[in-house]
């Protein structure tokens, strides 16, 4: 099937199934998505049944927009929600995704942005034909998150042609006969640093993860693996979590030939810049070249196409994928695979915790079907026993303590995402708790932004 | 060091170490020996330890000829050889190999080609330059022998050529810097069947088998890989033995654009024509289409370096091959590769018999150092026992015991090459001391060719 049968077929399917009266103005690949443009979204929203039949006929994800025509300027339409929304609602921040037709209004008090019954986020809808969300304004504002917003707005055209190229590569014509699963090891296997592996099938190419030896003068995975170059043949970069021996490498792909799309969480997108950014910076400081610059990181960033947990969507003519919660930090994910119709299943774990921490519940173990699974196993070694959360805090406390008493101070070297969350939560608690006496806590940049991007998800 | 300057120093260290009067005509590379031309080879003969000296100073191997100028033509030196030897000899056949500067020959009565002391064979050589190698004539002629011996003579020209070509690929100058080494499954791992790996370094590519799933339509290994592509980059092909299931499909790589060596051992590059030949023959009878025809086993054959079982030998510029006995049949090997100077040793099995049999040693399992092993495991499972061959050998007395004493025939239907030959054993055997009665024992006509064959190693 080309591109363009999909597309006709879709035209009948929607034809079909919808009411004569809706009126469709057009319907195009996004990405993994065949979007559908409408002038009636609001029959759409009173029937959620004509998507799934849709969606059902077609064996795709589809999505219903408003036709742009119906949308105002996005500076009118702030204006207009500035004057609708009463003052007290202390709006922090209003921003537009032209790609889903949302506007998101962040604010202080929620409630007063909603409404009673809704009635302020009805009238204002009615008014711009943007569909509002509100968001409550987090406790620390992350300049990351903020940046990363602003960069994408800047690009919106950019990124709207991006994500239809995707799409239509997705949805190449894929030879029929035998198909097949191929995963390569190319970094991270039976070392810690550089985890990066290859899954092929006959028709496609997905490169999971891409991480850093930091330790090492060259601590690239094998990407000059045969079956990985040239690197514009990968159809999809899956990165795992944002830890630099998991993603930093990911910007010097694009440096290198890359053109395709990231996949992974929200916040993985944004704790992953974070680091990489901070990476260059640290090369900088110690007068070495580093392996890319900050054009790249944007670049990284402009072709992020983010998921939530449980979301599934094709990355590939053949391959599906789904993040699940891994555990480890902030938008860490287990990434299964769906290979094939049926064909089979492969979950690459990332860093996992199974253990429910006091910032994440424990890494999801239960797949539908899953015929390989790959394992991380870190600490996994007969002799690797680790205190438990109990007894790690307990001695902190007690360090912390001692150390305090006797007028001293407490350095507390740990990794900026992550673990820096999880002592802060301990020793505030233990604070709050008169186990260890008050004193102020300093954090390094990096922990404050870090811990900012934690509040913003 | 590029192969000049390799070869400038070897002329060095060749007029280093030799006395001056000794005439030395040429120095060139030949597959992975340094060949010495001399017009006074019996200097060399006398003293063993000036070829030790100059292959230790080069650290490659040495081999010395005579200047060809001093060979006869091969007319006149068989027709000297002929009138030379007494009659009651029974000459059955006479070879040069000018490869070598070798002439064998075959008779009835060696020990007449011999000569008190050796009288004779001295006589011979004086007189035609030639090196004289007196065997056996075998018990039962083989067609196949004959006719690769007598297609290497036709072809002596081209495959001068062809080492020598060879020998300037190994010594290919090496970049220096991280070395890696990897082998890919590339068919025949979890299956019996299209055996085949691809051993990898930065530097070079050995395939090791090439077998063919014969159950299948398309029964090949995964040569498509990336990583394998194009056959033209393979530098060496390694067969551990000649059964269709690591050497089938070795003619088609010659088809499809490889044009480098094959290594293995003398009776494996025999007994796999045979059987490809065979395979071309069924497909014929079958009529399906075969995946390569008969000009390909030719050259297949012409591009074969035989290796007897313990020569070391360069197969690349940083892989060394040596074969020893694997015990399964005539001519299997375990295929040792040592990689690097000293960086990783990989030993590829093949099939293996650890179990003394009627014909073979069992395997060798001793190595000087061993980093990875990888072990044939058909038969291996756990719930997989094997009668040992005593008990087999009463069942098969018993069976034929039986069928005869009521005046029926036996139908053996067992492999052509190794099975057969071990039957054949047990029955010649058993009617020698009278366990079953005599009777005529009909033989496949492939069966008998691979038994010549056998009789002639």
């Amino acid at each position: 099937m080309t591109i363009e049968d999909i597309l006709s077929d879709a035209k009948r399917v929607v034809k079909q199934v919808v009411p004569d009266h809706v009126e469709i103005t057009a319907i195009d690949f996004e990405g993994p998505t065949i979007v559908i443009y409408t002038k009636n979204i609001e029959i759409f929203a009173e029937s959620n049944d004509l998507v799934r039949q849709i969606a059902q006929q077609l064996r795709r994800r589809i999505i219903v927009r408003p036709d742009p025509s119906l949308l105002s300027p996005s500076e009118d339409a702030e204006r207009v929600i500035r004057e609708t929304i009463p003052a007290e609602a202390q709006i922090t921040g209003i921003f537009f995704e032209t790609e889903t037709g949302e506007v998101t209004i962040e604010a202080l008090a929620p409630g007063m942005v909603i409404g009673r019954h809704g009635a302020v986020l009805n009238e204002i809808k009615k008014k711009i034909g943007w569909a509002p969300k509100v968001v409550r304004t987090p406790p620390i504002p992350s300049k990351t998150v903020d940046e990363i917003r602003q960069y994408l707005r800047t690009i919106q055209d950019d990124r709207q042609q991006f994500l239809k190229t995707v799409g239509r590569k997705l949805a190449r014509e894929v030879p029929a006969g035998e198909n097949y699963v191929r995963l390569t090891a190319l970094g991270g296997f039976r070392q810690v640093g550089r985890s990066a592996a290859l899954l092929s099938t006959r028709e496609s190419k997905v490169l999971i993860d891409c991480g850093v030896l930091i330790s090492e003068d060259n601590g690239s995975p094998y990407l000059n693996a045969p079956e990985v170059m040239p690197l514009s043949s990968i159809d999809a970069l899956v990165i795992t979590h944002a830890h630099l021996d998991h993603s930093g490498l990911v910007p010097a792909l694009y440096k290198y030939g890359y053109e395709g799309p990231i996949y992974c969480t929200p916040p993985t997108r944004d704790l992953m810049s974070l680091l990489q950014l901070d990476f260059i910076k640290v090369a900088m400081g110690e007068a070495r070249k580093s392996a890319y610059d900050s054009s790249n990181v944007r670049r990284a960033v402009a072709n992020t196409i983010p998921l939530k947990y449980g979301e599934t969507t094709d990355i590939a003519p053949d391959i599906r994928l789904t993040f699940q919660n891994a555990g480890h930090i902030l938008g860490s994910s287990i990434a299964h695979f769906h290979i094939g119709d049926g064909l089979y299943n492969v979950a690459m774990s990332g860093d996992i915790k199974f253990e429910k921490t006091w910032l994440f519940n424990p890494a999801v173990n239960k797949f539908p079907r899953l015929e390989t699974l790959v394992l991380e196993s870190t600490y996994g070694g007969y002799h690797d026993v680790q205190p438990s959360r109990h007894d790690a805090a307990v001695q902190i406390k007690d360090v912390v303590r001692r150390v305090l008493s006797r007028g001293g101070k407490v350095l507390v070297p740990v990794f900026a995402v992550g673990r820096s969350q999880e002592v802060m939560l301990v020793l505030e608690e233990a604070m709050r708790n008169r186990q260890i006496p008050e004193a102020p806590i300093y954090l390094d940049g990096m922990i404050w932004e870090a811990t900012a991007i934690h509040t913003a998800y």
